[in-house]
């Protein structure tokens, strides 16, 4: 069976070369693998949540979309859209919404890590968050369920949301799924070996350092950049140790072990650092450049790439759009032309029965019985079973209505919220016979 | 100018006599108003908080439909849809989503109510609330905003909810309008003089109370229904009080002030009860008996229905479409072939500067000053203007990323948020040049 794979990509600034060869070269490459159906979309409804900031989303949106296709994703092959043109994914989104607790909401970790900060602060819990950092874990929830991926690559931080994703579908198909799996649980699928790679000044290369190296800098910038990598104060001709060298680690996350292991013995040679950061560079530009001419190609006819998400994004929604009426229906949100599912109305758990029957005293009555079996309204006795049943048929009809006129026949019972949920769900059962 | 009135109607049961005097009667009659736009909506998605049996929501949508156009409604004049019709709403719903508070909903009555309900269970506070039940006040100014109403008529509880809705609005139109309204800010429309009708019992007719006259029940039923209506027990003959008597309250409601005045004289003259009720009986029926006919038609032809709201749907969207795309605009949503707003970009308010300038030490320099006025980066001295120009170039179009490019032509400065939050916003504008 094939296995649909759903990447998600939030539009937030210009990918550095760690992004690059920790995500997006492994993405890229994944979608070759066997029977897998793979899915990537930039994420531009979940950027609005940090972002207010129109032009820039817009900038991110192009960049971010230019940089996967130059990277290598074959937006032929894969299905590559935009979260703001499937108008599904919200109306998902909202049938979900109905149906999570909002405890659930309350224990996710990225709206937890903002309280926090709020308590230290000694402000108040929900100072500064707005409503869309906490509906987050549903929106992401009707994203994956939108394509019923299977698989779903994150970070660690985002198990999580993977996680409640899951409890979202199990409620869906619990309340609505008689028994079908409407909505497919999705895994979470974590690469616990993420290349990092260390920036200009040897810490981590990230953009809250300001010591990255930008993807797609030109040429002569990005060996600029390179040649001032920090290093140690060892002279050309002293051994010099690959572990812990920026210069080695970028390397060997940009050549093959051949050429690694030639560096490293270069290293042990005494290699200059000048030298080294030359070969690093000329490495990293091969890699680079070819990608770099289709980058640049692509931020020059911003056309290009809008026609390329919108032909992903018709793409994606011959998957989103007969899913969605799927799932419309299973709520009730129907065609009302459509029969009335009698067998859905009178198998569902809260179906209710009344029961006709006579006594040792020869009278007749009827009982409403919920389905756990708790008596919920009985009658007085009739003198005829047809009497009864006129009673009966009232009820059926009239439902809470019919409590009042049939008020004298029945032996008086509060007015519970059950009873009147099985009334009502009475007379839905009644209409469809 | 023409005032755009909008009227949700919550499809849930059988609508009874005090639902007709109350609210539906007043609302068909007000379609008629001069200068009025008027657009009625069934809330089918909000209905799904509650109820969670799909065949009740079905029965429910189909029932609700038929009554109001039953009862008059024209909906070749006003606008009649079903909100799930309507795909820009739950797409509106999550752009408001991402500018309205946490802290805002979480004072909303309807959850407050069920948070207190909890606690005085001794229950967590949002035991068995969903999702949807918080959510609730978003999805109602998306309804509202996404056809620019000025007036919704509610009742006096949801007065609070539009409250929030032009919260959302202004919120919306302060971080994206660039001084436009771009959403309306909407009014709520209280009836302060709400007709309430007794029911069976002689309390106020609810369903809660179980107390009601289904609306559209059969002739000979209503016949029976009013019959059964309680009274006191004076004789044929001896002077009725008209305060507080439920039959001439109900016959008051459906009947002329001739009539009425006619009714309060046969009470003052003795009037039989029975002959009282049969009166109310064949003066209520003369109004229902035509809507009735119509009812029964229509809900013996749910096809006649779907295509009402269909077409209904339609021009909602004639509204809708084109207001979720320029809502899209706003927010950066964009086609990428539109031309990035350079004068948006440059005139937000947190646009940083670029400042170069040159000393009394003859010595070139730049800083890079917040919208505020602070400085965020401080050059050191450049021997040239062209070298100070060209790291002012590097900076612009890198950003972050050439802080440490750039590391030794600056005094340290802390790499603080508002620092990378001015660079992002540089380099976007810079892209835009």
């Amino acid at each position: 069976m094939t296995t649909r794979f759903l990447t998600g990509i939030t539009p937030s600034g210009i990918p550095h070369l760690g992004n690059y060869a920790g995500a997006i070269r492994p993405s890229v490459r994944s979608q070759w693998g066997a029977d897998v159906d793979n899915f990537y979309f930039l994420a531009d409804l979940h950027s609005l949540i940090k972002s207010q900031n129109p032009a820039q989303t817009q900038q991110s949106t192009l960049e971010i979309a230019a940089t996967w296709i130059a990277c290598g994703l074959d937006t032929d092959k894969v299905t590559f859209y935009r979260q703001s043109d499937i108008p599904e994914i919200p109306q998902l989104s909202w049938l979900l919404t109905c149906v999570t607790g909002k405890g659930l909401l309350n224990r996710a970790h990225a709206y937890k890590a903002s309280v926090d900060k709020n308590r230290e602060a000694g402000l108040d819990d929900d100072a500064d968050v707005t409503a869309g950092l906490f509906m987050y874990p549903v929106l992401m929830a009707a994203d994956i369920m939108m394509f019923k991926a299977h698989k779903v690559p994150v970070g660690r931080d985002q198990v999580q949301h993977i996680e409640m994703a899951r409890d979202m579908a199990a409620s869906f198909n619990h309340i609505y799924g008689q028994g079908q799996e409407l909505l497919v649980l999705p895994e979470a699928v974590v690469d616990e070996q993420v290349a990092t790679l260390p920036g200009l000044d040897g810490r981590k290369m990230s953009k809250s350092y300001g010591n990255t190296i930008p993807l797609f800098t030109p040429r002569e910038q990005l060996r600029k950049l390179i040649m001032g990598i920090a290093t140690d104060s060892r002279t050309p001709g002293e051994p010099k140790d690959t572990e812990g060298s920026a210069i080695f680690q970028l390397y060997q996350a940009f050549a093959s072990t051949e050429e690694t292991a030639s560096m490293a013995k270069a290293f042990a040679d005494g290699i200059a650092w000048g030298d080294a950061k030359a070969q690093l560079f000329e490495r990293v530009d091969a890699e680079l450049s070819p990608m770099r001419s289709v980058f640049d190609e692509l931020m020059a006819d911003p056309g290009k790439i809008e026609a390329i998400l919108l032909q992903g994004a018709e793409k994606a929604r011959t998957v989103a759009t007969p899913l969605l009426a799927e799932m419309k229906k299973a709520v009730g949100l129907r065609d009302l032309r459509t029969q009335l599912e009698v067998k859905q109305a009178k198998e569902t758990a809260t179906a209710p029965q009344v029961k006709q029957y006579r006594e040792r005293d020869g009278q007749f009555y009827f009982k409403l019985v919920s389905a756990k079996g708790e008596l919920l309204l009985q009658s007085k006795a009739y003198a005829s079973g047809k009497d009864a049943g006129a009673a009966v048929k009232v009820l059926k009809s009239q439902g809470v209505q019919a409590l009042v006129a049939l008020a004298d026949q029945l032996e008086s019972t509060p007015s519970t919220p059950e009873l009147q949920q099985a009334l009502d769900a009475l007379v839905v059962a009644h209409a469809e016979d």
